[in-house]
């Protein structure tokens, strides 16, 4: 019997270990989509105790919390943090084979130094060992960042937003792991959402000073920022569709939509879908221009719990996987793009992990010359990220395509602890590739799988966004 | 090479040997949904042979030997058992990772002493030693029941059953077995079968002894029949859906709907979803008041076979995966009774097994303080109670939220023998929770792993339901 | 650690072993169905260099050098053959884990007789070498189809094809191969396609000597056509379908809708669909009336990059996994058939692994006496044709019918190496059954077992279509 999260945790051969403790492990991070403030780095935030750092902020958790039945007061509530960390252990130690009890334990043995495990009795002697490590002054996000060996972060903002965190974090030679902006334009799809669309468009014409009354103006202005978030270093977009669809219109009916919405009148579903799609397209093209990587993520249906999203709001938990319309659209909306050679390098995920294989041949219809898979599925999104769908979504990857050309991970995370995400990817792409060498379903040569396994874990992101490292 | 199914059949590590024969065997049965008769237990039926026994109603079975190309004469027809018996023979034989295989072996080794294997050279030795152990009188209904270790059997019941059979078997004082009946409104959901609808009205007003001229005349006869299964010990209900579709109307619509159906006009599509909607609705929240489980068993096309159908009637092995619709429907569907904090607990089971992720997202947007995984996925249903269906759903269930929290298996069988289907999974539960420890996946902690697999086993259900055993 | 493509390779248990050399490797090939040109057999062609022979018609290799951002010249371009060898050589070295790297490697073992590894560095050797070996007279088409025992092939011809080159064969004594023609009538299927169509009719007119001015007219030279296609000896029709509807219409309405694309008026998509459900199900019969078997390939969205279509046309790579419409018209369009007992056998490929289980279900609903498995799921096909593809489709075909019965692979390939494709499968096939046999899941019956592996090798393809071998 193996111990419970050895060295060689994932590590099933010895030509899987020697791929991860010899390379793997030894490449930087570079956290190319993930949901951390930029204002927490930028002020170096320190952490009160384990549960603020680890229940305060992480849906993930609050999710596997209630399906153990703890009352909410004791999740998103106002029970005592001490009694909250308890409700967590209480429901750890019943989540066996779920991502979270080896994430949580790996944060624990990297981040802490403690190698035991956590459940109801443990729980007290690790709430003292932590709280007394968070004390120090190598645990503030910026430590955090830097021991886990991180280069380069991309977080997520909006297109108004006015990046004065990453301009301080830029600017602050005492830190020099890359803080940039990643552009997600999803406010301003949303042209269903009543009131808050058009407020909206008048935050977004404030702040890029352009008056916004047509689609072509609301077209300049995006530019506008466009440009701006080029100035501040973005290499990334990003955007969350419940479905993708394509169902493109003249410019004349756009314009005519997006006037109707200015006068106060609501669109119905198809001009919806119309004004999104002349979005993203237009949106795709400027990407493209700038050498940006547009990232897609699609097929979840979010707040789908009435009650708690009123009394907490989005984000707190309450999301499932949703449709993916049809692999037609996605493929027609990426050859309108293609067509007039426009495509900007893309990233899929779905997160409906029945959708692998339907993303993976759409993708290889689109390369490149010069761009190693130019259009890929992106590493097993959020409910999908967990052993078993990491591995369906890399033999998938490679049974369709070129595993090598895979950009790998990303933590998609909130909290500073996630970079353990990364090392679990790494175990696990390790252990497959590892598996089929010892199975003689590829030959043994040292050279080319630890140029692979590097080049997964790290190098392919760096040339994939053009980042400079 | 381990013998064929051995005392560790399935059980690949020593932790899956001690988990299993150590906790899961010893724990009773609760097989919370089944097709058996109550009548034939009330009568403590007695088996001619083991033809009789094995096919006289197993739609899986006939299944299989049309697949092999039997004539319907030695599977539903008039040859003589002894040759139905050899057909069964010559199909089992051929039938390879098959759980049919594997279920009709167990039911040879557990019932009657025989650890050899069924084929066409053994058939008759079979055949004798089987018709001769059907002799005794401890191979009835109930001994086979008590010897499987059963506490508690729920029956598949129409709203307008009497009920008759379960009364008789609870006032018997010479079996203690729980023999309860589980409500299953489908026939009041078929409101477009033509004239059985209508004659269905009748026999729920008669017994009902409530006059129904209305959609409210229809909601009061269904509550009396409620209350009566509530005194009857009725802790479950059931509901089959090809698909589940959310379309909410206006109490006066589905008023009109009605209506219009007792004057014989036939709804059209969407009236149907409309009524089956507002129905399915009205249920639930009588379901959460009365405390019940909600089953739910979607995705089923039945009857595909028109010449079959017309010679042999329904259930007889013509059915198909069909299509959840989406998640949309479920989630809304879910959220409506959760608005209101009428949401019974809820099972929901879809015969497609790419759905085992959306349901297992969608379900956890539903839990409840101090109930365990209120609303989850049920065990793999069906043309997936395999082993690798089992081990998938198993693994979807652990990886999205809480396999702690599981309630386990069922029959979902029409034969006294399919109590090893209990075995069966309980088997592959260890040996999936064995060889994540085996692999240094969870820690080798034997009183949280002996509780986890108890629970699953046994504990999990009788919480659940509320059953007093 | 195994070596690399051994002689076990795939193999993991002595019982996969025994099962693989003893008995699937002697069998014979049938290739039931594939898409390589009668012509280059009864010209006996030979190949000028390995580039010639690998590179200039796979467009799955093709697709594999994009992803690696070759550009276009050394794909299908005018680069020397010896540079595009070379980019096929970098490329493959990146492919772990896909099927293309197992059969490139099988092809350079079983016909060029090198051991190696083709990578970069070896790429000059491996050319030099299999160049050498292509001038020797053993390296012709029809050598290398001996080679690789061979009993029959079924090419894909459409209805007007005068099949000389079949005829050619046949008379040729010196070649004891059979190669018959398949019947693929999608050409007359695409009533969508605009002037197309009407050119299609007229070829077929001509060809059948049958002037056609209506729906009865087109059946009348379909029908002169299918029985001479009897008369060359054919035993397989195939279909290929975006998506299977399943929309039937009265003769007179389909009589219109034919008579209007007559008249040069393009037919509604309910119209295309309702002419193809027609035609679909008037071949059927026509089919099992012969007692031809029907394949149907659905689910394959084709073309999706509109550049490269305009610059190389079809068949070049940008294909992707479609949309299966729903199990309702698939099960629809089978019970049609079966209503009147005109089903021909059929075998379903769905481009969409996540249909495995739902085609498989439908198949169980429509079987006959006296034939093994009349309806059944086809192997994996295409983009799933790689290792756990397969395993996944044949443990899927095992657990919810009778694996025995299954009639297992083609190549469907336009290369004359491609046979390795059948070894491919036969040692999954030996693996997954002698996993089960090791893991106690089966019995180690040795004469069963290996009649299991010789019928799904090679003997059900033969009984299933009839051939005379």
């Amino acid at each position: 019997m193996k111990k419970f999260l050895d060295k060689d945790f994932l590590l099933s051969s010895e030509t899987a270990k020697t791929l991860y403790h010899n390379h793997a492990a030894k490449m930087p991070i570079i956290d190319y989509h993930c949901h951390i403030e930029a204002k927490e780095i930028a002020e170096n935030i320190a952490f009160e105790n384990i549960a603020r750092l680890w229940l305060s902020g992480d849906h993930y958790k609050w999710r596997l919390m209630r399906a153990n039945g703890a009352a909410e007061d004791f999740i998103t509530g106002k029970a005592p943090d001490r009694e909250k960390f308890q409700k967590w252990a209480q429901t750890l130690q019943k989540a066996i084979g779920n991502p979270l009890y080896h994430w949580s334990h790996l944060e624990l043995q990297r981040y802490f130094g403690y190698d035991g495990v956590l459940n109801e009795a443990t729980a007290q002697e690790i709430w003292d060992l932590c709280n007394k490590k968070l004390q120090g002054a190598d645990m503030t996000a910026r430590e955090i960042i830097k021991k886990s060996n991180v280069k380069l972060i991309c977080t997520t903002n909006d297109p108004s937003d006015n990046l004065k965190w990453h301009k301080q974090i830029k600017e602050d030679s005492s830190f020099n792991v890359q803080v940039l902006p990643a552009w997600r334009p999803d406010n301003i799809m949303a042209i269903e959402k009543k009131p808050l669309f058009l407020e909206y468009i008048e935050q977004l014409s404030m702040v890029s000073d352009v008056e916004i009354n047509s689609f072509a103006d609301l077209k300049n202005a995006l530019i506008k920022r466009l440009d701006f978030f080029v100035e501040m270093g973005t290499k990334a977009s990003d955007l969350g569709l419940d479905t993708i669809a394509y169902l493109p219109a003249p410019e004349e009916e756009i314009e005519k939509i997006f006037a109707a919405k200015l006068e106060g009148k609501e669109p119905c579903c198809e001009d919806i879908l119309k004004y999104r799609t002349a979005l993203t397209l237009f949106l795709a093209r400027q990407y493209y221009k700038r050498g940006w990587v547009m990232e897609l993520h699609i097929a979840c249906k979010r707040d789908n719990n009435t009650r708690a999203y009123k009394a907490l709001g989005p984000n707190t938990g309450y999301d499932c996987i949703g449709k993916f319309n049809s692999a037609a659209h996605l493929a027609d909306f990426l050859n309108d793009l293609e067509k007039t050679n426009e495509l900007p390098k893309t990233i899929v995920y779905s997160l409906n992990p029945a959708d692998d294989d339907v993303i993976n041949t759409i993708a290889n219809c689109f390369h490149q010359q010069d761009v190693l898979s130019k259009v890929q599925q992106g590493s097993a999104w959020w409910f999908n990220d967990h052993k078993s769908g990491m591995l369906k979504q890399m033999t998938a990857f490679a049974s369709t395509g070129l595993l090598s050309a895979f950009i790998g991970m990303l933590t998609d995370s909130r909290s500073f602890l996630s970079y353990t995400r990364h090392e679990y990817f790494r175990r696990l792409l390790c252990d497959l590739i590892g598996g089929w060498v010892e199975n003689g379903e590829y030959p043994n040569d040292p050279a080319i799988l630890s140029k692979m396994v590097e080049d997964i874990s790290y190098n392919n992101t760096v040339k994939f966004f053009g980042f400079e490292v």
